[in-house]
């Protein structure tokens, strides 16, 4: 019999949890967010229970939305990914550390390099969340008003994502004999120039450091649009996707996977790592009521914001206390739009309690139980919704440790979570294989 | 009586010694530049001694010589400024660290983000070495075949610290009163959006992250130019240079400080730190003896390459164990050539001799021993050659371990460098003021 499949859990933060009323909830820290001291202390307890990797959400500009909501968001500023993760590399030892980086605001010299110099300082766990970026913000703190069109913007990220690639294959891995007798640093026969010449990019090279421990540093995407499933399948190690259930889940999965097949990767060289917000509780009751409590701290502010936006209409006339009206037709994403309006059906929720749910989070969540959530994750599993999970935290550090004290140890009993790293790399973690040298035998 | 003026000492590392040899002496650990286990070593030396700053050179290139000569160099590759020293942030607590980053080939944002993050990760300890980047072979790195005109470099290089430190003051210092009653995590009167549209640049702002705990972090920079001095006078905290002997020192030392004068700024807000290369003895033979050991492991092929660089003439065809035969007029820099001609005169150096001299170091250095050394160090400091030294070493471990064991503690009996870190930010170590925020009351 095969070995069973194994979950691979990352935690995406950014870099604590994405609720906006996180930092309020009674015993949570306000500051986790810009405390290294406490992002450390999260890091070395997901370590400790054997995560896959520390997944750090980005944006290149504070986020976009209006004052008056933003003023409530612990999430406005945090720190740089790069440094923050470098800084965690010296006070961790096995897990991943995946930091997110625009192919559209940044050069592709620089990204090989820094994930290249990510990849040495951790020993080999590095990760590259590619991300295209059409935040409109972003473009006005890189000198363009007018954002790239979203097909150009991908063809640019393959481009991209070959140069990237082709630059951390400059030296042979055995480049460097650091001969002292005959004074010989490195064999010149090890070391290629890239010299690529394309569309969107001019890069010459050689990369000025070695070829990273993992080969490359494993490269995650999170398109989903036709493009963007279309670059993962072929070429992303990993996938981060927002999946609202199962069915949407399987249905992903299953074409993601297709398409590896189509352009001749073998399925399990990618791992699909949907999004799940886990609230756990001793019981059930306690899981729902820590998930409303958390709901009622995110302001009016907030909430009647992110409402307002995702129905693309003023909630401001509504009756806050009373059920969801019908809402206007309007110009706002018609699934986002249906989305919420069911979801305010479904649950009876009054407008005060959808503009908390979706202002905090509305994505795919899991409240229950330890054993609740691990069936949970365990069916998604074993149906092909996924590989695993990139887990979201409400509030900390009580909500991580919950997991990682409840839920990780059932995952583990059933045998579907490691115990122990077995593996240095994040692509051992992940069960990947180490990328062969483009100009160099494979090895 | 005002306290003895102090000495300053940063220790300039490529991030390891620039001496092409010094890989190659008895003892040195190879592979120093790569590991980042040493690196950390050596920081953590430099710390218990209380050096200023550990000052990390870079390149955005291999370096550009011949691929003959380059594989004799262990400084061709190394770790990326950013990631490297955000992992030494982790590992020290006291000394500063100083991050090569180019105006040129960079992006402010990316700039002002990542400084304004080393600094929190590190508690106050950043500096950004300003470099405005001439190596071809970078610009071929980043799609540009020209490489941008001089006083173009400098006028672009003013704008983007203008816009830097304008990122920086985005927040005002207590902008996050994280008041989890009332649900309000910053005050928006106290963010500012920069706006900036000025000749080569257009930044909206404002920065995805705090103020700097510094205001802004130390600003260090190297240029010797006309145009470099006045950009150093009128915005750097530190200029790093590289002055042949003390009476060049002295003019400089001059010269930059009475530009300061003249665009109001006080002599003292900006300290000049020439490069030294020091080798100690515990007799003067015995130095002489390493400092002349030490370029024996200088390869020809790199040294007759250096050598044939500096003259503008191709040296193949001279006596390597001759003195220097007259050399033709080239179109060489005049004042390089010159010095390298009267070296070999006047210290009656052969071809090969000359050659290893060239191509490992041959600017400024102090041979002797300790007492000799502090001697050196306090008459530039007294006579206003500098208000201290970027230290190089010449080898490693050892040529670092001498240094502190032996030279920092007689610069600490003569009350002329700091027994213990006084302050707690790099600003402090140097003696320099915060800056007050350009948007808010100073604080």
């Amino acid at each position: 019999m095969p070995p069973t499949r194994q979950l691979h859990l990352g935690a995406f933060m950014r870099p604590v949890s994405l609720h906006t009323g996180a930092w309020r909830f009674p015993g949570a820290w306000p500051d986790a967010n810009f405390s290294f001291r406490h992002i450390k202390r999260f890091v070395q307890t997901l370590e400790s229970a054997c995560f896959d990797a520390f997944f750090m959400a980005d944006h290149l500009a504070v986020l976009n939305m209006p004052v008056n909501a933003l003023k409530r968001s612990h999430t406005a500023t945090s720190f740089e990914p790069f440094t923050l993760l470098s800084a965690l590399a010296s006070v961790t030892e096995r897990i991943g550390l995946i930091a997110t980086a625009s192919t559209t605001f940044d050069e592709p010299y620089h990204i090989a390099r820094r994930f290249a110099s990510l990849d040495h300082l951790s020993d080999g766990r590095a990760g590259w969340n590619l991300v295209t970026t059409s935040n409109p913000d972003a473009a006005r703190n890189f000198g363009r008003d007018e954002h790239m069109e979203h097909d150009e913007r991908y063809r640019r990220a393959h481009e991209f994502y070959d140069v990237v690639t082709g630059l951390w294959d400059s030296w042979a891995d055995d480049a460097f004999v650091r001969d002292t007798e005959s004074g010989l640093f490195f064999d010149p026969d090890k070391l290629r120039v890239l010299d690529h010449k394309g569309a969107y990019l001019s890069v010459r090279g050689p990369l000025n450091i070695a070829r990273p421990v993992q080969g490359w540093p494993v490269v995650v995407q999170a398109g989903s649009s036709e493009a963007g499933r279309q670059l993962a399948a072929e070429t992303a190690d990993a996938v981060f996707t927002a999946q609202p259930n199962l069915a949407a889940g399987k249905r992903f999965y299953a074409d993601v996977k297709g398409r590896m097949e189509r352009v001749g990767r073998a399925r399990e060289h990618l791992k699909i790592l949907p999004g799940a917000f886990v609230v756990v509780g001793d019981s059930r009751d306690e899981a729902q009521e820590k998930r409303a409590l958390l709901d009622t701290f995110v302001h009016d502010d907030s909430g009647f914001a992110s409402l307002s936006i995702a129905l693309g209409h003023d909630v401001a006339s509504f009756d806050p206390d009373g059920l969801l009206p019908e809402v206007p037709e309007t110009n706002a994403s018609r699934s986002a739009r249906e989305r919420v309006i069911d979801m305010a059906r479904a649950e009876g929720l009054t407008v005060r309690q959808l503009a908390q749910r979706v202002g905090g989070y509305s994505g795919l969540q899991m409240v229950g139980t330890a054993t609740d959530i691990a069936d949970e994750m365990e069916q998604w599993l074993v149906e092909e919704g996924s590989d695993g999970f990139n887990v979201m935290f409400p509030y900390l550090p009580a909500g991580l440790d919950d997991f990682v004290a409840k839920v990780v140890p059932e995952l583990q009993r059933r045998g579907i979570f490691r115990r122990v790293y077995e593996g240095t790399t994040l692509r051992e973690h992940l069960g990947l294989p180490r990328p062969g040298n483009r100009f160099f035998e494979n090895r």
